[in-house]
Order: structure tokens, then C-alpha cells, then sequence
């Protein structure tokens, strides 16, 4: 315990990528008096353990719960429903229960019948994350400089949200609040429309016939290994994201359809004017995201150059 | 001079990224015995005079071609026609003339018959590039590990093909012939599909009403940020691009519509299975990306974690 700790004991229920990350960065900063993980497959609850990122490794996530001020749900989203029902009763009275799923509209939706009154639920979303999975690919320094969202449902003790808020804070996180409704139509345009489209182009690039796979792979170095990292995350948890959020990914995929009619007419047309104007104008996004320290300014990302 | 000097004195006709670079790395390898540069502006001709990565540099285009034995037009694929009808009456006899465009069908189109008999014309496409243009963006090791990729035309002297090649060989890249109608075919999928992707989307998030620019600006990590690095890219070459790869780049275009209406219709389908598989395809081309080296494995492409 530090004069920092914010809550005596954390359970963590799922411990990949995220969970794994916020065990990491909790301990470096000693947010919380101990932690106690759980994962669905004894062999990530193993794996945890070797790792020694948690204090205590249990087999159930009722056991984990016993007990915890602060429990995070860090799995797929479609998975939070049944979870929910699973820990409501052996959650404490007055613990705060929060997620990092990155639709809030339906985590909401699924886990809140199942949460007990005596218990507070502020539902997160770390805007944060890589193309890799798992309890090895956390690091304690991802959310630094990142944005946490936080959604509590109306008529949430503020002091439960603030207590969350500072949480995050402590993890390196500038914490923003909204709506659930809100988070999910601006997530649908920074996330998950671009990772629709990343995965559909690699798609497209890989059942060509007069372009071979080999030459795809060799050439994409000119734009189009970017997308590949994106279209190589993780299937399951983003099957759930664009079933829960179905609504407003199809708004925004709506958009996008008439925005790359309007550029396919443009170059049918040969008409170079209303290219190099848009191409002008979408320069000024690139540099408002550096500017405010969300990118890096190297060139290429800052990739290894030989 | 060097053992590896391959040509007495390479013309550089343009000296932004792609020129830079091209100076940077001849001269590191001694790959050439003197370097002339021009540019058509004179705040880039002395920038380049100040940068020192050219023995000379001279005000016009004939100049810097008399007597040299190497001649690369290092500048948009619109203005190559012009160029080469400035700098055919003043080619030495037996010079190889070359290109560094994205596009190579135009190129071939509008520089050869203005090119004289007695030289060599074997037209060129590093596939290497960053988002930054103009002199100083440079680097010697811009195109080490990259593909250069040669097209040259039906009848050309294959010396002159395997000296240039031999040139981009010193200068690290791998080197591939072939036609300038495969080569467009190719990098509309590879390079200026993705582009104009990045270009949509980045405009699509920049004009919605229910999502501030500034929340699009602060959630990018969540995937947008990736596509605006691409989307900052030069405007005039982007614009001679498409012009000159239209047919090719519509095709594309048509091949991903499709694709993309396929996952829209799972999508609001609630089609948890088709999307899983799809995005599970999609994870192996990352791989094969990483594995021949055209990518770092790093997360994140590396970029720097806080
Ligand atoms: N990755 C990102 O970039 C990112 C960013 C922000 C938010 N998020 C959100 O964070 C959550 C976790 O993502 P992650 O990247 O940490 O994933 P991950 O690395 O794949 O880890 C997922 C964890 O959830 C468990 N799990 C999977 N399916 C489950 C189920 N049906 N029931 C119970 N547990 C299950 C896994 O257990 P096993 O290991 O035992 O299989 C694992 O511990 C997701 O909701 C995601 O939307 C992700
Ligand atoms: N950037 C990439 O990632 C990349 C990769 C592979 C191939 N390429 C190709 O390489 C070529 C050059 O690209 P770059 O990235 O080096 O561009 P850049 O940094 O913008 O430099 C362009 C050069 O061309 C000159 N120029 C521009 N318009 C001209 C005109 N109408 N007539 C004569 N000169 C003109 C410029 O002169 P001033 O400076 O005096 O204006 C400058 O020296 C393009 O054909 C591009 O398709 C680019």
C-alpha cells in the first residue's frame, strides 16, 4: 500500500492484451493494494501466474470477485453479458464494476440486469490498444497519454466515477465522459469503421487474379502494409464489436459509400481539381493528431528504417 | 570514383523525397562519379546547393542533363511528358533516362517519344516513400530492403536494363522487371487503392456533424490514426497518380465495393461467422508481411510507447 492506492483489492476478470496491461501499469504505480486475475483457459490463468502480474491467480470468476472494491471486465463484449450474471452475486456492496469493452451501448445493455443495487457499475473504454492479443503483449506504459471514456449510466454515484476516473489517471490516462450512445457513434468513426475497411482491403488484395499474393506482400510497402497491421487483430473481438454496434457502423459506412462514390467519379472524370482538394484538406487531420501528441511525427510511425 | 562506380555523372531532374534520397544513397555507395541536380523552383535548387548532396547543381533541365550518363526524372508523373520534350534534344548519346514515377504506363506513354533514338529509356518505381516530400525528407537508406521495381519497354538493350538495375542493387533495393501494364495493376492494389482509402475515410471523419473533429482527433489511436499518416501524403503527386493509373485503380475499386457490401450485408445481418472467418483470413497476410521483412513485427509498427 502507497498513499497512491486508490482500492485495496482489483480482480481482473480476463487477462489479455488490456486486463494484462492494467495489471501491469496498477502495480508500477501501486493504484491498488493487491490483484487478483482469472481468465477463462487454465492455460492463460497459468500463464499469468509465471508472469507474476497478479498477486493471486483464482479459477473462477465468482471467486475472483469475493471480496474485490474494484472488479475490470476485460473481455470480448459479447462475452460480458453472461459474465455479469455470473459474478453478480458474489459481488461486494459498494464495489465499483467496470469493463474496457470498446462498444459501451451494449455492454450497458447486457451486464446492468445482472449487477446487484448496492454494487456501482461505470463501464470504461480505454482508447488504446495493438495488434496483438494475450497476457504477453500488455505493457504498463499503454495507456499513457491515451484516452480512458467512461460511460455511467444515468443516476451513477459521481464519486464512484471520479474514484474510476482517478484510477485511470493514475495509469497515465486522460479520462473523458459521455454517453454510452455518444462513445459508440464516435468510436464507430475512430475505430471501428477503419478496421472494417482494413480488413476488407486485405481481403480484396488477397483474392485477386491478375495480382499474385507474393507480389502483394512485396509491393505493399507502398501503402499497403499499413492496413495489414490493423486487419490483423484479434477476429473474435472484433466479430463482437460489429454485431454489438451494428448501428452506428452501418451510419458511418453509409458516409464513407458516398464519400468514395464521389472521389470514384472524380477520377472517372479525370477531374484532378476535386482530388487535389480533398487531398489538400485531409492533410490538416495528420497534423492536428501529432500536434496533440496522439501520433508520433516520425516518418512512417517511426518504423526501423536499415 | 570507386570499383563500384557504375556511371560517371548522374542527372537528377527533381530533388524532393525520392531525388534526396536517390543523391544520399548514390553517394554513400559510390555508386556514381558526380552528381548534377536541378529542380524547377530555385528555393529547392538551393536547398539542395546547401544540403551538399549534389556535386553541382544547375538551373535547368538541358543543363543538368548534358554529359550525363545517367538521367532519373524524380518528379510528379503529370509533369514527366513536358520534361522529356525539354531534355531530348540534349541527351548524350548512350545515356540511360529513367523515372522514379508511381505509375508507369503513363510514363512510358509520355516520355518516350520524345526521348532520341540513341539513348536507353528504362523507366523505374521504387516502392519506398514516406508521408514527407521535398529535400530534406530524404534518407540514404530510403530504399534499402525495398523493391525497385523496372519496365522497361519492348526492343530495350538489356545491358542498359541490368546496369540500372545494378544501380538500385548498390542502393539496396531488390530489383523485379515487369510490364508498365502489370506494374499499374499491381500497385492500384498495393499502393494507390489503399491511398485513396486513407484519403476517403480521413474526409469522412472530418465532415460528420454528430462527431466533433476534435474527439476524432483525440480517439484516433483506436485505429483512424493509421490512415491519416497515409492520407497526409503530397497532394500534386496523389492527383497525377490516379489521373494516370484510372483504369487500373477503378477496377480495384469495383473489386473492393464488392467486398465491402458482402461484409455491410453480415453486418446487418448479425453475421458473427462470416465476419470471423474474414478477419481470420486476413491475419495471415500481416504474417507473410512481417516475415519477408517488408514490415516490422514490432506493435504498433514500432511507434514509440510513453
Ligand atoms: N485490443 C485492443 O486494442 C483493445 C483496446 C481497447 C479495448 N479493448 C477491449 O478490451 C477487451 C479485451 O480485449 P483484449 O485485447 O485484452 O483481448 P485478448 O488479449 O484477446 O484477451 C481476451 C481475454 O478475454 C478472455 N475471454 C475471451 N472470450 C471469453 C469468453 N467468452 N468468456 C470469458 N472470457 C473470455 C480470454 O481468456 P483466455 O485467454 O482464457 O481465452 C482473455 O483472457 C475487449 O472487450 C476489447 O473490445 C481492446
Ligand atoms: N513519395 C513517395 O512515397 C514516392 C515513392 C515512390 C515513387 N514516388 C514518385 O516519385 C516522384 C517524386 O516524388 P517525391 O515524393 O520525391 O516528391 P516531392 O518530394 O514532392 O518532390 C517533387 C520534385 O518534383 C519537382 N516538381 C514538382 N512539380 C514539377 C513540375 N510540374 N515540373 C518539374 N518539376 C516538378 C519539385 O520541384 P520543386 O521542389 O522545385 O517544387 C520537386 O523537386 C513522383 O513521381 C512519385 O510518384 C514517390
Amino acid at each position: 500500500m502507497t498513499s497512491k492506492t486508490l482500492f485495496n483489492r482489483m480482480a481482473l476478470i480476463g487477462v489479455g492484451l488490456i486486463g494484462s496491461s492494467i495489471a501491469r501499469a496498477a502495480k508500477l504505480q501501486g493504484a491498488v493494494g493487491s490483484i487478483v486475475a482469472t481468465a477463462r483457459s487454465p492455460e492463460t490463468r497459468r500463464r499469468v501466474a509465471e508472469l507474476g502480474i497478479a498477486d493471486q491467480v483464482v479459477e473462477s470468476n465468482a471467486a475472483a470477485v469475493e471480496g474485490a472494491d474494484l472488479v475490470i471486465v476485460c473481455i470480448p463484449v459479447g462475452a460480458c453479458g453472461p459474465v455479469a450474471q455470473e459474478i453478480g452475486p458474489y459481488l461486494a456492496p459498494g464495489a465499483i464494476v467496470s469493463d474496457v469493452g470498446s462498444v459501451k451501448g451494449s455492454v450497458v445493455r447486457d451486464m446492468s440486469p445482472h449487477l446487484p443495487s448496492n454494487v456501482h457499475f461505470v463501464p470504461a473504454h480505454p482508447v488504446a490498444g495493438t495488434e496483438y492479443s494475450g497476457p504477453d503483449a500488455g505493457f504498463a506504459e499503454l495507456f499513457v497519454n491515451r484516452w480512458c471514456i467512461l460511460t455511467p449510466p444515468e443516476g451513477t454515484d459521481p464519486s464512484a466515477t471520479e474514484k474510476l476516473a482517478a484510477f485511470w489517471s493514475l495509469l497515465g490516462a486522460n479520462v473523458e465522459t459521455m454517453s454510452p450512445e455518444h462513445h459508440d457513434l464516435v468510436l464507430a468513426v475512430t475505430s471501428h469503421l477503419p478496421h472494417l475497411i482494413a480488413y476488407t482491403i486485405v481481403g480484396t488484395a488477397d483474392e485477386l487474379q491478375n495480382v499474385t499474393r507474393s507480389e502483394v506482400l512485396k509491393f505493399s510497402a507502398g501503402g499497403f502494409r499499413d492496413f495489414t497491421r490493423i486487419a490483423a487483430s484479434d477476429p473474435t473481438m472484433w466479430r463482437d464489436i460489429f454485431v454489438a454496434n451494428k448501428d452506428a457502423v452501418l451510419e458511418m459506412l453509409g458516409r464513407f459509400n458516398e464519400d468514395i462514390s464521389a472521389l470514384t467519379r472524380a477520377i472517372r472524370n479525370g477531374d484532378g481539381n476535386t482530388l487535389f482538394e480533398h487531398f489538400t484538406r485531409t492533410r490538416a487531420i495528420r497534423r492536428g493528431i501529432v500536434q496533440i501528441g496522439q501520433d508520433s511525427p516520425a516518418p512512417d510511425f517511426g518504423r526501423p528504417h536499415p
